[in-house]
């Protein structure tokens, strides 16, 4: 063998069950690692965190139309297929799931799943509807390859936080892993939505991380002022470039409220439009850590 | 052995975990009936169910305080742990389990399922957030037991219906299997709530049953119209003494949306006040059907 095997693809929930349930009979740990596809190294990322620490690693790639709100980028998300079963490939997957809209959701479907309040701040407040798309599609997936562990990635931090709410809440012998954001050599976070910035844009959208590294190093300089640090990093980001902030919060890294001190391990984060591409990035900032 | 064994007790999810996973190592079909303990003979039937056709039959004892609502009668209903227990050994119970509220609910827990438009017609116009209540616990209580299948009664009919819609809904990957209606020699259905009823009441409740059947033979003798069928019933339900009827309907099997004529399979159902007591029964009736 000169690499690892190529994954078997299956579209149906009745062959993920068949698949996943041998290997629950040779007693494998399984891994699964939920995508929109569009891959990057963000997700291989995730995909390696679960090849290391599971013997049976599931991809599944869905875009889900339920955590799309009205007027976002269902039909322009990319879709980038053949692309994204070698990138799964090379890094050394089992199973690809890659079911079709039709096969995840019954026309009559009626059933959705609600993590309540720390989906209202943030995101929430801009994309009505979306977590519970997400929750419920997740709950979807859990039950179809209900594996030991779900990979997840801290770009996405407040869905990190709302899964492993729903998980513990519900009581899904579930693992949630979350592993940290992957950044351009530049510090841009990578996301597939970074395909719809145009040269300029993709210059001008380093400032969101700039902004955040900039509350990062003053918090560990002292600083514990929200709202002047915030005013800081709003600064950075609008003498940027023409753009629209969604939100750019300080808030408890669990329960998601604004904090007006950062006098305890607090989480930046910010979203940003421009143009046609909606931009989230975010750190953990500790009044205790290196500068 | 005299007898079957008596079941293991616990009152945590961890140790059902551990005694579960045992039952699983060993390939056995498992099969749970989720009770709210007071069982009777309704409850015991889905336990012989399960002990038929599983080879592992877990029953969990909660009263799940997020079905009741306010006003409702979560404080007093009737608790029998020791009968219960004694009845659980009776029938063949592998594993009960009987947890305490704070081992089912975080103080902090954010999270809900819902299953929408079925739960808004008959008990859920009276009861509003009763069936959340039902569908939150029915899938914490899947994902710690994880059975293969679980068992419910005919009589909470609209229940069954919306825990086999959230099940396909989810992909819980767990048959539903509902069960026949238990009725006293008299006809009363079984019903933990009986015991609120004084002898009087008790004569008095009969006309539930008397009132379906009144619609099932008619129906069986050609009888079509739903208004002039409901008209009837009710009138022998408000004959029988003091009450107030919460609904008394004909509706679709699955979707419960009200039926004008009565054309195919249909699920009459009824809710009736008698005084303190809430007492609910239902009848499948079928044009084709025998009178």
């Amino acid at each position: 063998m000169t690499g690892p095997a190529k994954p078997v693809v299956v579209d149906t929930v009745q062959a993920v069950r068949f698949q996943v349930a041998q290997a629950r009979c040779l007693g494998r740990r399984i891994g699964c690692v939920p995508t929109m596809g569009a891959l990057h190294e963000g997700h291989l990322s995730l995909i390696r965190a679960a090849r290391q620490r599971c013997d049976y690693v599931v991809v599944t790639i869905f875009v889900n139309p339920t955590q799309f709100v009205a007027g976002e980028d269902l039909e322009n998300y990319p879709r980038t297929r053949d692309a994204d079963l070698a990138a799964c490939a090379s890094v050394g997957t089992d199973l690809v799931f890659a079911p079709s809209t039709a096969e995840m959701y019954d026309p009559d479907s009626l059933t959705t799943v609600r993590v309540h309040r720390i989906t209202e701040p943030l995101c929430g407040r801009h994309r009505p509807g979306h977590f519970e798309g997400v929750t419920t599609v997740v709950t979807k997936l859990f039950n179809i390859v209900q594996p030991d562990a779900a990979y997840f990635g801290q770009k996405d931090a407040q869905q990190a936080v709302v899964l492993r709410k729903m998980t513990r809440d519900l009581n899904f012998p579930i693992e949630i892993v979350v592993c940290p954001t992957v950044r351009e050599p530049d510090g841009l976070a990578m996301s597939s939505r970074n395909a719809y910035l145009s040269p300029e844009q993709r210059r001008q959208a380093l400032s969101l991380h700039r902004a955040l590294d900039g509350v990062r190093r003053a918090v560990a300089e002292g600083r514990r002022d929200a709202a002047g640090l915030l005013a800081e990093a709003r600064q950075t980001i609008k003498s940027a470039g023409p753009c629209s902030i969604d939100y750019l919060e300080i808030v408890h890294p669990e329960t998601l409220q604004p904090l007006t001190e950062v006098d305890q391990t607090a989480l930046v984060a910010v979203a940003v439009r421009i143009d046609q591409a909606r931009l989230i990035d975010n750190l953990l900032v500790d009044p205790s850590g290196p500068a």
